[in-house]
């Protein structure tokens, strides 16, 4: 089968990749969702035809959703996940011995059922069975209404702001994640292409700096993803992703990271110059 | 016109981007030359069918071949260009006060050409009038080969080990470039993608330290180049990227880059794991 999936990054640019199967393709109450193999990058999920995760380049997403915080944070025992139904966020969090339990509250079931069938690379920890995860399909902004003073750490592994994901990029949420961390929380939100989203940044930050007494933006190369340079928000009532860094533990963890190191904890905060400008105050 | 360009990266994936217009197609003795408009990324331009430089992103590749080893070296003022017919890093160099001269040796003079013609963005300073610029139209090994121990700085702004530029990747090249340095020199090189070409890079890396004393690999984000993570190979006969950077050197410069800057030069050596491990010893 000679089939190609294209993903227009705006009008005008996209990446293409061949497909030799799709396996599953189906609507959920609150979005498409299909996952295909492709022969370059392994299987893949899309949500309403936008790229969420591949096999293979899936390890830098998670990597640096995840332990940037866990390795600042000097004791992230309770950690909750918003979105991230691939279950790729909650594998990354309990390979730190530290935690005590990961939450993951994701809207979605079909998308957590099927990455447990489909996608068991990603989905290994979410399939009910591992002691210290808990799973909640349920609205994020409800479930931490509910949960405030709870957390650690937080990460909002969310969508694009449209679709079910647009209210996770508002002051009111951030406000919320704010109740529901501890008083030496951390929050983590993916935060979209450098490159190609300057203003949905602008925004972001804007509303996070109106929270969070810290903030800061840092990198990550995601080829799958627009433009392939991705950010995290790194969102803190008290420690500084450097100053603060637990360099020694993450540098004598017992486990193998494929993107994530000790030395490029540090260099992902230091930013292009276009980069800094779309969130400079 | 609803033409697309599209590169494939590999046999199952590649980049499409909508193109308005051809400006100039045709074959030197060297390669097939094209410049095209795009939608999304300016003019670009194509050699043997691949993206070299488009006018949007060309400013990454650009500022991080040349500044980090011209704010590493404490007085650049002999810089050689091989290769980088379009102009953009020998624009770069003559921002520095301390270079006296940058000579260009380019084996394609086609490319020189229509870059003054159609590029003026990247090729203003190789237009023939800039006072501190000279031109060579000339294979850079039989250049190199007889202008030993001239230059401070060697930056190879070359195409892709395939076609014209294969010599440009191999041990005797790099003697050459050994030579043709001053006892304190550095060269820089681009060294492909951590993600796509771990073999390329591999060979390289080991051809390089074969002949320098110091090797070091650097990355940059360039979204037209395959997989968006691009190197550097930074290879050094007296001065370190890091512990020679000469910041405040870089901190009071006098220019805008709007991709390199002080935090930047030393967070670009912090590499992802997977990357270190392609040029491990």
């Amino acid at each position: 089968m000679n089939m190609w999936y294209t993903e227009k990054h705006s009008e005008n640019v996209g990446i293409t990749m061949r497909v030799s199967e799709t396996l599953f393709s189906g609507k959920s109450e609150f979005q498409q969702l299909d996952i295909v193999n492709t022969l370059e990058y392994g299987k893949m999920m899309l949500l309403d035809g936008l790229v969420m995760v591949t096999e293979r380049d899936e390890f830098v997403y998670h990597d640096m959703l995840v332990h940037p915080a866990l390795f600042t944070h000097p004791s992230p025992r309770q950690v909750l996940v918003i979105g991230g139904g691939d279950g790729g966020s909650i594998r990354e969090i309990v390979r730190h011995p530290e935690v005590e339990l990961a939450t993951l509250c994701e809207i979605d079931g079909l998308v957590v059922d099927k990455s447990v069938e489909l996608l068991p690379s990603m989905a290994s920890a979410i399939d009910g069975q591992h002691p210290k995860v808990k799973l909640h399909i349920a609205d994020g902004l409800a479930y931490i209404r509910e949960h405030q003073n709870a957390f650690d750490v937080i990460l909002v592994d969310s969508t694009d702001p449209i679709g079910p994901a647009v209210g996770l990029f508002e002051k009111d949420f951030y406000r919320l994640v704010h109740g529901a961390l501890k008083a030496d929380g951390i929050m983590v939100a993916q935060s979209e292409s450098p490159f190609y989203h300057a203003e949905i940044q602008k925004n972001m930050y804007r509303n996070l700096r109106a929270v969070f007494p810290l903030v800061a933006m840092y990198q990550a190369f995601i080829p799958t993803y627009p433009s392939g340079l991705w950010s995290f928000a790194f969102a803190s009532k008290r420690y500084h992703p450097l100053r603060d860094f637990q360099r020694d533990r993450a540098a004598r963890r017992n486990f193998h990271t494929k993107y994530y190191n000790e030395d490029l904890h540090s260099g992902a905060f230091m930013l292009p110059t276009f980069a800094k400008e779309n969130i400079a105050e």
